[in-house]
């Protein structure tokens, strides 16, 4: 009886998305941002509620022995809410991409096409232990009048649940339905397996999280999936590349934030430049405490290095280590990172236009960068104001993900009578 | 051992696939065209084995009673060739879409960002027997940079040998490397399925055939699809159709060829026009031995009327029959629509622009018409000069898809030493 009632939850909701994102996708830009000032408002008003609510999580996850870091990402507090609700405002003053003519023209048979940006309809959150992601998606959706079907982590369940009712809450005095942003409570795996499954109702699911979650989503999904991925990047110094930038741009995107998926996780160094500079650069990485994973040549040049192996190369560590290999030219170069890499950021530090050329055209990735750090893939830095995710597939979307990967298109054909 | 071997050969054929595409990548518009040229030579000239070859196919056809229609799909003649070789020469006309500059603009901090169209890599190609979509998916990748990886089917074995073969031996004589198109000769379905999961070789995968083959690649691969799917499209009739071109329309839409996916499987008639006109649509149907399966009213209208069942409304029938349906208004016939329809293509015949509005807005389908026949949701009728399949998905590419369907884009990113 309770799995009835379960699968009917999914179900239900899913089915009252779909009837929400028919009136979603007529809502207009100003219907939607006033929805997105209203949460704003509300989440500021209720926040007591909602912090009372993730305390319980907290208390919960602290008794099953929860990790520090993962009771930080669950965490919320005043200042949090407030940053969340500052964005919201934010999203509002981001164009509206819905509605715009992508291209239009005349047939010979007098036909006139035009190719307009709709909403995808009904987009599927997978996400963990993140009560931000909660809030995150639910107004990207909003603002590219997407509904969404939430499904987070069970250790967050009644952050979720106290967001989503402020949402609700919230949209009851706008113009939008209260079912554009709904909330799974069901959060067992047979019920997320289910979701993988639902081509009737989903139009997309969106996995956010680590490597784990993502895979399974992408393996067991016949609903399409919009892909974010694992960041195995590289920095390669040429033979022509300036000492001193080379470090300095090997050093930012290896340390600045090693935890993040456009950090860099490989260093590949021209064998000419690192006869001169390769101490240089490993005292440099050993200053900011980065093990360094070396290969026979940066054993030499260095103390202190680890010798690496056929897995180092292909590891994303996602902390303060990093492996080190001399290569003999750019050639060699390319082909470890279309070898070992994950498609995502790989710079080149150059003076050499040819190198440039060469590994702008030939290395497979989302973005490839000249004399500059991997860092920069994001979308606040892209200049994009909000983003979805960093997608490493080619289809659809590749690269930082803006409002625009919320969206499809659709031919509107206008004729007088045309039959072929 | 043959197992060993014939895993070996799915392997190898895809990481040599893999290797091709780096220089297709690179490959300039000229070389593309000039081997498009020389494949489109080397088809008249070798067409006497490949005909022979063929004819094999045809031979085991027959003896395994193979069904009429099946045969004629399978059978090359000599006319057949030459419109191919015709069709790779037109292909060569078509603007290059890879290397355009697809947006570009400078950061505050001076970073330059590109975006630039790319090929999709290694595009692997799952269809049935009919060897003539050998060289079309071979020249459209070909065009856009990609390589392929052919899996046809078992008895179009002889002719797909035979036309990989010659494009092989065609490209022997240009700069693009023969193994930019290769044909897994190992048709099992258990290769098949390794093919699905084969992510470290394929960018994409597309199935060509019908709706079971390509059910099947959706459901159980890993690999990203590039799905095209069924039509069950409609054609509405509101109050204030005109009735001539209703009517034209309706019949074009459903008899013009009943076979194809653009073709229209349901009309749904308000009730206002349906008092005055109904009897002149019937008739019109029934002129063209359409079978019609009709609602109530319907039945009441006209004689040798079969009652419409709910299955009716959601098949596709790809033949003459159609379903039709008096409805109260156009808020009844998006309903009826959006429930039963594949998001493929949808008409309105009117006079009224509200309900034209209101249809294009509502309807969630690639493609909407307003007093034109659905049959014209097709790359060629769209101006696209070349034509992938007709997207259902609303991920990548929807509605009819052109050589852009067939490329990813890339970011190149400049800086002069930018840290983050």
């Amino acid at each position: 009886m309770t799995e009835i009632m379960q699968d009917n939850e999914l179900i239900q909701k899913a089915a009252k998305a779909k009837t929400a994102s028919t009136k979603l996708a007529k809502a207009t830009t100003e219907q939607k941002n006033q929805a997105l000032y209203a949460i704003s408002e509300q989440l500021i008003n209720e926040q007591a509620f909602i912090l009372e609510e993730n305390n319980k999580d907290l208390l919960a996850g602290k008794e099953n022995g929860m990790s520090e870091s993962l009771l930080d990402r669950l965490k919320l507090n005043e200042g949090r809410i407030k940053d969340i609700a500052g964005a919201l405002i934010q999203l509002t003053k981001l164009e509206d991409p819905i509605g715009e003519v992508l291209d239009k023209w005349e047939r010979p048979n007098d036909l006139s096409i035009a190719q307009i940006r709709v909403p995808l309809g009904v987009v599927g959150m997978i996400y963990e232990a993140r009560p931000n992601v909660t809030l995150d998606a639910s107004s990207l959706c909003l603002k590219t009048g997407n509904a969404v079907l939430l499904r987070g982590s069970s250790t967050a369940i009644n952050s979720n649940k106290a967001i989503v009712n402020v949402i609700q809450h919230a949209l009851e005095s706008t113009d939008l339905p209260t079912d554009a942003v709904q909330l799974l409570e069901d959060t067992r795996r047979e019920t997320t397996s289910e979701m993988f499954k639902l081509n009737d109702y989903l139009d997309v699911l969106i996995p956010r999280g680590g490597a784990k979650l993502i895979q399974t989503v992408v393996e067991n999904s016949t609903v399409p999936v919009l892909e974010t991925g694992a960041g195995n990047g590289h920095v390669y110094i040429d033979e022509t590349a300036d000492p001193k930038m080379a470090v300095d741009i090997a050093i930012n995107a290896k340390t600045q934030r090693p935890s993040v998926c456009n950090a860099c996780e490989n260093i590949l160094v021209q064998r000419d430049w690192a006869s001169n500079h390769i101490a240089d650069l490993i005292t440099a990485l050993q200053e900011k405490e980065v093990q360094i994973h070396g290969d026979e040549a940066v054993q030499q040049a260095g103390t202190n290095i680890t010798p690496a192996t056929e897995e180092d190369y292909g590891t994303e560590y996602l902390g303060l280590e990093v492996a080190l290999k001399v290569v003999e030219n750019t050639d060699e170069a390319i082909q470890h990172i279309n070898q070992y890499g994950t498609k995502h950021s790989e710079a080149i530090i150059s003076a050499s236009a040819e190198n440039v050329d060469q590994f702008f055209t030939e290395v497979d990735a989302a973005a490839v960068y000249h004399n500059a750090s991997t860092r920069f893939t994001d979308g606040f830095e892209f200049g994009f104001g909000a983003e979805i995710g960093i997608s490493t597939q080619k289809l659809h979307a590749r690269g930082p993900m803006g409002l625009v990967a919320l969206t499809s298109s659709k031919y509107v054909v206008r004729g007088d009578g045309q039959v072929k």
